[in-house]
């Protein structure tokens, strides 16, 4: 059989550390003063910051299906997602190491394939990959990521410090993902489609916010940030949470990406739930007082040519209140829970 | 049923992100400006160090049967096997996450367990758990550690470096993790015995030697270095691939721990195989020139009280050659493989 379809069983532990050095190796950065291979990796930080660390793990059949996500894909994914954490700080992606769990039948371009993907997206926003851990699994493929960054010390923006009277807003559109994980709940990956295939790549592939994030924190008017992960319906009760404030949700003005929209229709589903509670946008969602939106619009399109909405408002007390067009009190249906019943 | 018995799926992500952030929250160190519960934490690195980062997974029915380990004694090993990195490097750790995937239908001690565990080997060694991610699992239990630690620049061993006519040594005694593994294997757990509750207490319990390393790599003569995971006929053959160099190993002079002895009499087993093959003792494998051996067994012996045998000799040319007490060269049982299809 061709090299690239040999199981990882047959072909050991040591060959395939060696394989995972050399992709590594050839996306390095000048900070690191040893990559992949040792015991550790050993870094130089810029002078003058604050580290930023962070972890995030996808476990096949709960993240994940491995029948529609190419390992390139989910090394992509498991990476971004990380990245997207430093980027709702407001900081800059240094390093990253990752732990590849494996069945002992997976072939070996599936262990190449996350590697790659890994690599990609550390690469694609100025990070590089220093190390890693292939081990075994009896049977579900998980991949966890780890990424090290930096800020300058009181630019990091937490998820508290937003207050009453502060705006909230939102990067991007949202929506798409959530989309994307429907077609393929319902089979419908295949069907040749622009939209389709745009919701997709961004459930697969998403872009996680760092320029835009780094432009927020240093545009100095902000006061909280974060980045949507589980779904605004279930990410913005944390920020308030944090902030010990609430907050009104203009469920009119939430940007909901035109895939979503597409795909949506194609599918029978009502496109504001998935923007709303479908989670995975890897979008920033911050506050700022209301003298500042326009600016920090601005500081937001200039970073990367992304627009940011405002979607709504903080209020005092815990309360969330979703508004309708019509200023009508709506539910607010709940984000993705790890540990509830049912799996996306 | 008891608060600590209740299924995690009943629970909630952010109740046990709460939990998490309590228990992790009391026991930070001076550099955390920011632990967990938020995107990121932030962190401050002492001045004039070059950052150490590593992770390590582990994957139950791989690395770990349920019924073997408390949660406690998982979360330690977890933490401790990549803080043993960090020594092997003569770095100290600073700051951990840890990602952990478990089934909902896994209970809330469990959880808390894990935590605890992950927590009081941090605390033993100077590290604070500064965030984790925990997410579903299909089934088995994974936990995955990163370690974030720094030395001054320069100082940090290699696996690389070691020279033909170095003096080979180990820190401490081999054999007793592997020992306790065994006894595992056989349903021997139960037994009343000292040298059997040793055993396990190695297996379940290791102590990463941070102190030693440091002092190792701050002595100034020691050339290469690595720590025994997947044991020294494993790991042996590592540290020369990276040295571009061979090794006679001396096999009478291997120190084997005296609970190995014992527990592998009980089991009939040979206790020099459990000490070359078995793996997981955390020690220390070092390498240094003649005439530096009696100095760094001094440092280490102040470090924290522990013995470093010399139990080879590095020598020119790829080969690994252990010898027996008659000098006749005998083979080198392999040690651990992840994808191999035995599973210990």
């Amino acid at each position: 059989m061709p090299p690239s379809e040999q199981p990882l069983r047959d072909i050991g532990e040591n060959r395939m550390v060696s394989r995972f050095r050399q992709l590594a190796g050839a996306a390095l950065t000048d900070g690191v003063l040893l990559g992949p291979g040792d015991d550790t990796a050993i870094l130089r930080l810029p002078p003058g910051r604050v580290a930023l660390l962070t972890c995030d793990m996808m476990v096949e059949e709960v993240h994940f299906r491995r029948a529609w996500i190419t390992p390139w894909q989910l090394g992509w994914k498991a990476m971004a997602q990380n990245l997207s954490d430093i980027a709702a700080m407001g900081g800059e992606a240094g390093f990253a190491v990752a732990s590849v769990a494996l069945p002992g039948t997976a072939e070996k371009s599936m262990a190449e394939g996350i590697s790659e993907g890994l690599i990609a997206a550390a690469s694609r926003y100025g990070a590089a990959l220093v190390g890693g851990d292939l081990v075994g699994s009896p049977g579900p493929v998980a991949v966890d990521v780890s990424v090290l960054g930096w800020v300058e010390e009181g630019v990091a923006l937490r998820r508290r410090g937003a207050r009453p009277g502060d705006r909230l807003l939102v990067t991007g559109a949202l929506g798409a993902s959530a989309a994307g994980l429907h077609a393929l709940l319902q089979g419908r990956q295949g069907e040749d489609d622009p939209h389709l295939r745009q919701a997709l790549a961004a459930h697969h592939e998403p872009q996680p916010r760092l320029k835009e994030g780094r432009a927020i924190a240093l545009g100095g008017a902000a006061t909280a940030m974060m980045d949507l992960s589980d779904g605004l319906a279930a990410d913005l009760p944390r920020l308030c949470a944090e902030s010990g404030v609430g907050a009104k949700l203009f469920l009119a003005q939430v940007p909901v990406a035109e895939a979503c929209r597409a795909v949506a229709a194609r599918l029978g589903l009502d496109p504001l739930s998935l923007a709303v509670s479908g989670g995975e946008d890897y979008e920033l969602l911050f506050t700022c007082p209301p003298e500042a939106v326009a600016r920090l619009r601005t500081v937001v399109a200039e970073a990367g040519g992304l627009l940011a909405t405002e979607i709504g408002e903080i209020v005092s007390g815990p309360a969330i209140i979703a508004l309708d067009s019509e200023g009508r009190s709506v539910p607010l249906a709940q984000g993705f829970d790890h540990f509830a019943s049912r799996s996306g």
